[in-house]
């Protein structure tokens, strides 16, 4: 193949040379965004008077037309053309020419690869945006669903305290809308057109950028053409987004393996989410769960890829750049997927209320409680913390738990303990009293998921 | 020591299990936060009758007293008492008794850490941001001293078209600019206060908590107390922040390290920022770009290690969480320093604006603008380009330059070639063509150093 | 403070980029190193014939001395001295004056910080190896008195199949086990002297190095001085093997967190080895096993930011160079305090073997051995294992177990059910059946204990 | 498609997470070595009485022509069959009925995707030790072939000492030595032999583990079935020691890049490894070198992805664990490719060794030698070196060299200097002094070279 760069070369391109640097293989995921970009620059040399009218509504035809072909699958891309810009070039020029050529004018590889990869990054950033959306649409109909459900609240996996499982399904929402915003902060990073800005320097044509970007519903041009073309700032942005969610994910999903497990036994995961196994009849595995954790991995690698690829770059444009896209490429597919099962996974998984129930009546979730009522009554914090520790150790040792004792073994710990124990000393009345804002109290939990729900709607 | 939680407990700590979970030698860099969120804490307690006005004082009274000591110096951290907390508490009770127990009312570990580690990202997201406008004002000022001079601009550290020194210097602007933002993210994530969040459930006591936050300066509250306990989403803002901002430092300190070479000599490094050898006479060492390069690996170091604690991780809080500090505190440290470097470095380097012009004179870095020419004269751009092409391989061989050829010379490539050429080819006329909007031509580049003053003045 | 390379030089170093470039704060760990070889170094200029015997014999009472008091702490650090080598240099010139000066010949602080490293490396690597020795023979030590104890063998946190105890104990001495060869090769990359390559092109010395190795107990040379000089290797290889097994750790460390949990509660962690809450009396917290599992990103971090700052320097020496010490002594210290800590967990820890026997009756287990039976019996697999899996079915939608069903009632699933089902389908036939080379059953195990005995004997 | 495992399951798998699951997409790259397990397990469970000789002859003959399929492309790989094994599974039953089912008897997925998987890093260990092979002896080729050539040595990128340029290469044939050692590592790491370890806990056959690991040429079995099925270390050994491959390839690369600039010139890279621009027509980028540096960044992630996937991870099998084979994989390719491309181009380089020698003549690098020259005239080290420094930067300010003043001149500077120093100052002598055992004196290095290729020899 002839090279567009070969005047000055002597010698050809090694053959595995040429593999090695192609970028075909994964690139032609930019197709679209390649024939958008052509498009808008035919237009804009149209404009700049570089093209005539004809010549312009020729160009756009011919590369609709490929456009079309490439999404039916009818297009075959070449791999000694390289990359998707050399197929799509190839295909424009087979058709019209030397006018095929001429769309080169004012523009180079590393602004036209920069906005293609600008237009990738803006629309999944948008659906990335879209999937949490749903998911925390899922979550928040489940907290509905589950009002006035109780849980044991975890630290350090140990029951804590009570909490409603509307409380304990909120919490994620709040980590799936912050996550939301990092994916508005990538998207508006990539919504500025580099187009114009040529090699490194600029191009000598007078090109109308802000016409340009119009034409591809970006939001404004870049103002520097060197940091123009060895910018990847918002691909970053996109990366960082990615791992912070999968992370999130990661979380959620832990918890639902261990509240899947048959000793918690807090949730079913619906049957289309688990797998069984080839050799253990019994086995109702939560395989989606955990690959979904697994991938929190490879989105984490897709980031320090870049990262470290970029480090130590000397400006402006280097071949290192073109390690930009199979992370990028990989950590939005992984996450748009990860987001949109995790979503299905919620909004059928079953929640065993009655035995989330069961494990706060046997245990000592209620500790706090106690030591709060003892507090109420005149002790000191510090004291009412030791007795209470004392009568759990009691118990622990016995094998039973606080709904095991009446008021007089009580009364052997401290004498403040009174007959309105077991109205007040209830899980009901433990979420109940937590009613500052943010707290797990019904009333707050209702009331939040009403923010969540006006939330949603102004988020666009 | 006794321990706070010791009733149910057995046995005692073991020794290097103490030493192992204390983190007391690193954690006392929140010890003002901490006491500042220890007063908002007392006085909204006296708001919610908790807490006597007299009571409040004191409280605020000794808490001053001790801040006061710390930042002298005079007050004596214990590592016995494992974290910053205990030791301002224990302070607090040597001086208050009992009352300094109160203070324990209505408030956890879980949510105290998190508003201390909240104020030191707000107020550290603040000081980088403050770093960046200094550095980038320090580009600002070399950027309007030198309007005018030229460079070769590089593409894969070849040299690929000229540009004006101004022009390379903003490209450093921009990337410095979006850091910033980077930071307002971080600074606006950890703007929220957790307190009144409790271990994980909120309170039972009715705190107002948005005054709460208007006494610490921040400007919301968390919205689920589950959440607010088990976030560090605003760290890793902060920490990401600041790998980007390294990564641009790097590539900044990449381009000095090799423009300070002999072989290219363009920048002479002040002698404050250079070092020499003890055992070679002649050696001027570039050492703190190379620090700042250097230093890119640990703050990247500090973004995955908390990346990689926070993975898979159940609610709510576990003591895992405890590792977010010192990546934290370190990376904050490097790249507030790692600024105010570069800062230093770039106000006083000395740019050797008349090596860089000769270096544009012999080679071909005016190429382009040959094909352009020939463009401009009828041929078409592939024709061009490979004729020029082999003017630059004739001239290779000769070891000659373009400067050498008279038009003669240029006219048995091409009779295209005119009289006009000398005048025409020149790098002024090159980087003058290039005039669009984000391109070199100086007219755009003395109209950009205006955006850049008018947007550090508008930038908070 | 007066640099030994001010020759050239006619400004002063700036006062913050001294600090920023200092490592006195953390370098000074290597001081014991950097005095053994300084000492190897005199010893053998000695040799060469540089020194006369009674000046080295000087020059080692006096590096000797500095080495007692930097051991007791008398010595003072400067931390205008920059790093260990000035400071030990300087309190070396005040004592002995141009002698001081003279160890300087023929060596430089290229090889000088490269010998320090390597000596650091193989002390830790070494003792890394020792506590990775200590877990194993803990974790030995627990197999050996609970043979005979079964508990559920999880795949996907599902009860798989029955497995012994001690079984699950050995397969994570296998892992430390494999670890162990991994400090072996970082310790036997470390093991070579760099010392005679000078800065980096060798020294003018005819300095036996061989001989210098030697003294320092260093197995070999190295054998090119600019690799030698620029080669952070063994650094890497140290900080991958930190990784891995901070990575086994974090396994073991979930296993026993969630072990330790109320719904499994497979085992009590002693006293010692966890900790209570300020707030909720009841808390046991597996704090310990969390922060090993939360320290391991930090690990990675450390791997990862000496891979970064590697990246894409060319030779030889860089400044970028000092950023190795931080993450090396970091991993280190925390390598192998979480070695010890988790060995004393372990020693300590307390099988709740009724508990894990109780788990194994009541669920589904054996399912796998139950479709073996069939299989024994005739049937082809896929259809036993479907039998099963309805009689699973059947079971879960009951509440029950297999326990609960007698020999009439598995028939109604399939007529090979026969009267030995009782005494076939047990917990110990299913791991006595599994008798294959490094299978659980019984007497397998013991093999397996006798072989990792005599692992550890041989092992150095 | 029915599911192997359906028994227990009422629902169906939803399609999205039939293809989220799905890992047939890239694990197909493990068909030969599926097969390979296959057969050796077929021919196990003869030997074991579970397969009749003609059975297990019958399996074989139809996994090779399977096998034979594959190879040659015929064979259709189906999506909804999710695994490389299901697909082999599937089309073995096809031909052989219930056969094919048999030889699930004593094997589960989770010993056999280890198998597959040791082979597959025990081949790719092995093909990347021969290609790191291959790119010493072209080291070794063209530092015998120049022989004698001097160029500066650099430290911080700045002119240090000279050096040859044999002695250089040779720098970089150490760094791939040591790399070597750790692809071995990786190999034996991979090389033993986990069927048999079933499910978890062993397989209730009395299986001939040893005999299994001969026919695959695996050199051991492992030895705790629960360890076995869990274990990734090897994949990690690997992905680790590609890392460390892709850093010592980005040194290179980066030395390519700066040695091959205008500015230096010291090398000319062959045509067929850099490419032109198609807007530039004066471009020769080094886009391979640039390349090969930028996918260390990959490798890194790759790395960084598995260690954080298995972080945490409770024994024995999850499914996070499929997050094993893609950056495997693409580490595999990665590394393979670009030791190979390096290879390529060291062997097609062109040294311009004047050029080379022509910077040591104009500069200062001999100005370790000058202070050497006045030490051994009786002037102390200190005050040499401050000499030198004054010199330096008198002919700096000159625009001057040392071949610049004749002895007169030298004398005002100090009247140590004598008429032998046009005879000793040379950078002949310079690099002559070096003598030591791994300096670049050139007898040193022909020596080196020797030792070198006599290393090849005995390297397996």
């Amino acid at each position: 193949m002839k090279k567009p760069w070969g005047g000055r070369f002597g010698g050809q391109t090694d053959k595995e040379v040429e593999e090695f640097t192609a970028s075909i293989a994964f690139d032609r995921e930019l197709s679209a965004y390649d024939i958008a970009g052509s498009i808008a620059h035919a237009r804009t040399l149209e404009r700049a008077g570089v093209l005539t009218a004809d010549e312009a509504d020729r160009l756009e035809r011919a590369l609709t037309e490929i456009a079309g072909e490439i999404k039916s699958g009818s297009f075959v891309f070449r791999d000694d053309l390289e990359d998707v810009h050399m197929n799509i070039e190839t295909a424009l020029k087979e058709r019209l020419g030397d006018l095929g050529g001429k769309l080169h004018t004012g523009r180079s590889r590393n602004d036209q690869v920069s906005v293609d990869t600008r237009l990738f990054v803006k629309d999944r950033a948008g659906r990335a945006a879209d999937e949490l959306k749903r998911l925390r649409r899922a979550i928040i109909d489940r907290a509905k669903q589950h009002v006035g459900a109780v849980m044991p609240g975890y630290t350090h996996l140990q029951p804590a305290q009570p909490v409603l499982l509307s409380h304990w399904l909120l919490a994620y929402w709040e980590m799936f809308f912050r996550d939301g915003a990092r994916f508005r902060a990538a998207k508006s990073a990539a919504d500025v057109c580099p187009l114009g800005s040529g090699a490194l320097a600029g191009v000598p044509y007078p090109l109308d950028r802000a016409y340009t970007a119009g034409l591809l519903g970006l939001s404004g041009v870049t103002a520097n053409s060197m940091d123009a073309v060895s910018d990847r700032d918002f691909v970053l942005d996109f990366l960082f987004a990615a791992s912070v969610t999968m992370m999130h994910l990661s979380r959620l999903s832990e918890e639902l393996v261990v509240f899947s497990s048959v000793e918690f036994g807090y949730v079913n995961l619906p049957d289309g989410y688990a797998t069984g196994s080839s050799i253990m009849p019994q086995k109702k595995n939560p395989d989606t769960a955990e690959l979904v954790r697994g991938k929190t991995g490879r989105v984490y690698g897709d980031l320090i890829s870049l990262l470290v690829t970029m480090k130590g770059l000397p400006m402006t444009y280097n071949r290192d750049l073109q390690e930009d896209k199979e992370p990028l490429f990989d950590a939005a597919r992984t996450v748009i997927d990860s987001l949109s099962i995790t979503a299905g996974m919620i909004r059928e998984i079953v929640f065993n209320t009655e035995r989330m129930e069961r494990a706060l009546s046997g245990g000592f979730v209620t500790a706090t409680d106690f030591a709060d009522y003892l507090v109420g009554k005149g002790m000191n914090f510090r004291e009412a913390h030791e007795t209470v520790g004392r009568i759990v150790q009691f118990l622990e040792k016995e094998g039973k738990g606080f709904s095991d004792l009446d008021q007089e073994a009580f009364r052997k710990f401290s004498e403040l303990f009174d007959s309105d124990i077991s109205r007040t000393l209830t899980v009901k009345a433990s979420v109940g009293a937590r009613s500052v804002f943010g707290g797990t109290a019904p009333d707050r939990v209702a009331e939040m998921i009403e923010r969540a729900v006006s939330a949603e709607e102004t988020d666009i």
